[in-house]
């Protein structure tokens, strides 16, 4: 069953020497180890440098390495396990978590595309609070909360603002927020690439992979909130526990497949 | 605030022409539609053919562009949202949904890092089901669905099973879970890159990148299976819809950061 599926598909050069790698990286290295040089990596699995680059680039790109100037190829530390839940992405409304850093806000009026996410008319008023996501000190996932103003002007006010949120728009729109109550939320996560803004705030090179997940948070019938936030691929795993099992743990396929259909 | 994050990255050339083919793509094009040939575009951007061919790949990359023999590069359709769940999953003990195909069953003493990852003793007996899920009849996902033995036999045995069971390992480790009652799942997902078997699975080249997402679903207290499944990221998009929200539509970013901070 499903034999004709499995048709050999031509592996590239660079590719084989990838899987080459991989298994020698688990089996004589461990996390922050240096990887020998190039021309000792070319001669010891006999390719040429130009393979041997595409292969640690892709190891690079798979956050299996890390090139560090200076130093040279170390193993990377095993993906950084990230909640993903209204909790623990630091919705204001909820908690008051310290993860998530603000970096702007700015109030424009809707783009066709945005009022269409938000189910808003084009051209109305929308804000837009800019924040960053720090895990261990480190800028982890950027994120745009879109708020419709409709939406913020709906909730009760806050009252008794300090005068450093007055000067603060980002603030003002969050802690207004706080007083919205979630009905509903809706998520997506795709893959993606870092713009050269978003790559800034990661400290990644535009075009850097990075997992895009976008929230939809309705209220009183309404979306009252979308969140766009673009986590790093190659350090990050996005997790969405509901129960509290034990960690997993990525697993290696052990077996080839369709040998007992 | 947070202004001096946002040092200037430095572009590459390639980076900078996808951006701008990204919105020539957007304003010029629908999908389905086939690109002008590399040379015409090459001198309309007035860059060098290995530079558009750098950003055609990135293109291709993102699921943007599809490149079909003897047509051309096209402009791919937008990607489909696949929702991902126990319901939506196809977990046989809730839905006997056709979105998943079997295509081999492997009974085999887990490895240390599968024992570790399914809490049972290294080398004791686990069924591996391999799946494929298919969306509008394309492989759009492959999946691994491991279960302990013993789990498997702590379960009300399957009465009257049919021939075609008996014969079919992966329908009789599938119908034996349908008795399993669930209590919880926890799940993650993170970039991947699919190995050769799985590319073959999805029709894709090796190293084509992939959404991994790793489910351990939890019964009786202990973990009943674990399922590893490798999504295309090129045309997935993973949904998590937890209520009747409005389809989510991709944002562009309308405004610069930190305009108003």
């Amino acid at each position: 069953m499903g034999q004709n599926q499995l048709a050999a598909v031509p592996e590239p050069k660079y590719w084989h020497l990838r899987t080459v790698l991989v298994r020698t990286i688990d089996q004589e290295f461990s996390t922050g180890q240096v990887l020998p040089n190039e021309r000792e990596l070319a001669a010891r699995f006999g390719v040429a440098r130009a393979t041997l680059r595409q292969a640690l680039d892709q190891l690079e790109l798979e956050g299996r390495l890390v090139r560090r100037r200076g130093i040279g190829t170390l193993i990377a530390a095993p993906r950084v396990g990230v909640p993903v839940s209204r909790r623990e992405e630091g919705w204001p409304g909820v908690s008051r978590s310290q993860a998530w850093r603000e970096v702007g806000c700015v109030s424009a009026p809707a783009t066709p595309q945005l009022a269409q996410a938000l189910g808003v008319e084009a051209g109305s008023l929308v804000h837009t609070v800019r924040r960053i996501r720090l895990v261990q000190g480190q800028a982890m996932a950027t994120e745009s909360l879109h708020v419709p103003d409709a939406a913020l002007r709906a909730l009760p006010r806050v009252v008794g603002r300090s005068a450093q949120t007055e000067a603060d728009p980002a603030r003002l729109v969050l802690r207004q927020l706080e007083r919205l109550v979630i009905e509903g939320e809706s998520r997506s996560v795709e893959l993606g690439v870092a713009e050269a803004e978003e790559a800034s705030l990661l400290e990644r090179p535009p075009g850097t992979p990075v997992l895009v997940v976008t929230t939809q948070y309705a209220g009183a019938g309404k979306i009252a909130a979308l969140s766009v936030s673009t986590y790093r691929a190659d350090t990050c795993k996005l997790t969405f526990g509901e129960t509290g099992l034990v960690e997993v743990t990525p697993v290696q396929e052990p077996q080839p497949v369709g040998a007992a259909s």
